[in-house]
């Protein structure tokens, strides 16, 4: 640790606000969290989060100072620092760069979720010390983080590696939220995978313990506990999925040569039902100069320190 | 011009190899080129070249020595500085970087021909100080060439960028030379433009001055001067090829938020006939945080010089 101080770690989510306190290495001393919603403003919920950290930092041997903030959350831009047309955020835009900085006196690192998880991969997870490397966050939405040269893209406003919604699937007739219709979220998201599902239960008479679930009750984990007691559909959507995904990251390897798809979130928990598909499907489609060269790697960060150690990562 | 020394930039083709030495503003100072073929060996070819370029180089004022050397070729990869693969040179496999650096006693950057457009569109052409835009040329094959934040994109192999080979048209009947179906490459290059005039010809009987041409002897020049002179179906051929690039690009566009897309090449030449449909196509597929952001820019570099001004750019 460099002399006494540490990070501040923030996740930002819809509904609570989790934070840890660093060390350079990446070790969370000290966690706390509290409500996104019910402040007036966003500059009273930075206000809360600042009297929270201070009293969680006093709490710890030789109260170190913070030297840098970093910052995970929904649509957030890494070029301005802010929060923008976030549609499930209390306000759909927040300047976080300049309200944190303002309040910690300190330098603050902003991104979105799927580019922290990169950071987080890339300096404590599956994809260290790879310089070049796709993440692809598959929950409730499909995420896009990619490392070129051991940069993180960002492009021209902030919105580079919005992978997912880019179309896989021509003429498809699912909607995605983006106003397309077809995007890589639309099938490996969470929802995606329920809607596979439903789908496939549609096509034949095959018995199936997903039968039981109401088609509007039924989430990814359920098809996930499906596929595990060796429900037949089950499995074949997890397939479907990974060639969906291997699909779309042959197409994704031209464009920056990577060494490794790095795969985190809910629906790559299944990995072990959708990796073989998958690998099949990114050989079957991607250019000869990269076949069999490149890695499919899922994330064995925990989901709450994936979001923490990456928002870290990224002030390093 | 820093002090009395210059830049020698290296166009290798299949067939010539140019050159131009070069002050450090770009401007091309003399010029040679020699055969690539007919030697006995790459070091050979090295060897004339070396001859070749001092004479050039005596014949200047001041006499000013090379201070690094920038050399665009096919199949070049920046980061082994050798030509890999290359069905159209002499020898496959060429060590480029290491036999130039070797025989002129400097630094040597080597490219390939779509990073070397872009590297000199970025310096000298239309991209003039973008740091995010996406090189698109359009001559025998189609390649491609990424700045992401000022960047170049390289790639962990140094394949990054092979935007050509990125299916576009699924289930697609045209065979590409790199073994997949419905490349950009087989729809966008001069001979995919060919294919398309070809089948837009079977598919009517309206008449067309394409008609008196056999197919085998078609060249897009042929069907770019047929457009100029108001053919319908040759101005409906560069439409559709407009159509597929600008839905290519809106996929790109999510991956890297470039500011522009930038054509070069022989089939750019007709760009007047490609735009409109490549910027609707463009702004119909992509997603609404690009739309009507990107801007599509044709070069005005010649063919010769933006190889010279490019190879020159890669070493500044």
């Amino acid at each position: 640790m460099i002399s006494n101080t540490c990070i501040l770690a923030i996740d930002m989510g819809a509904t609570t606000t989790k934070y840890g306190l660093a060390d350079h290495e990446g070790n969370i001393l000290a966690r706390g969290r509290i409500s996104t919603t019910g402040h007036a403003s966003a500059e009273a919920l930075i206000d809360e989060l600042h009297a929270d950290v201070e009293k969680t930092r006093e709490s710890l041997p030789g109260l170190p100072e913070i030297a840098a903030v970093g910052v995970g959350a929904p649509c957030a831009n890494s070029i301005t620092g802010e929060i923008e047309g976030a549609t499930n955020m209390p306000w759909s835009h927040i300047p976080l760069g300049k309200l944190l900085g303002r309040k910690f006196g300190v330098r603050v690192c902003v991104a979105n979720d799927a580019n922290i998880a990169a950071a987080g991969e890339r300096m404590f997870g599956v994809a260290r010390g790879l310089d070049n490397f796709i993440m692809l966050t598959l929950g409730t939405g499909v995420g896009g983080g990619v490392y070129c040269d051991g940069h993180l893209l960002n492009g021209s406003r902030g919105f580079a590696a919005e992978l997912g919604h880019i179309p896989v699937v021509g003429r498809s007739e699912r909607k995605c939220a983006c106003g397309q219709s077809g995007c890589l979220q639309t099938y490996c998201s969470a929802s995606g995978v329920v809607e596979t599902a439903v789908q496939f239960l549609g096509f034949t008479k095959s018995p199936s313990s997903l039968r039981d679930i109401p088609a509007d009750k039924m989430t990814s984990k359920d098809i996930y506990d499906a596929a595990k007691e060796g429900d037949r559909i089950a499995r074949d959507v997890f397939s479907f999925t990974g060639e969906i995904l291997g699909k779309a990251c042959a197409s994704y390897l031209a464009f920056t040569d990577p060494d490794a798809i790095v795969l985190f979130g809910g629906v790559a928990r299944a990995s072990d039902f959708i990796l073989p598909a998958m690998r099949h499907a990114l050989d079957a489609y991607c250019l000869n100069i990269y076949k069999g060269r490149v890695k499919i790697l899922v994330s064995t960060l925990s989901d709450d320190d994936a979001a923490l150690l990456g928002a870290a990562a990224l002030t390093f």
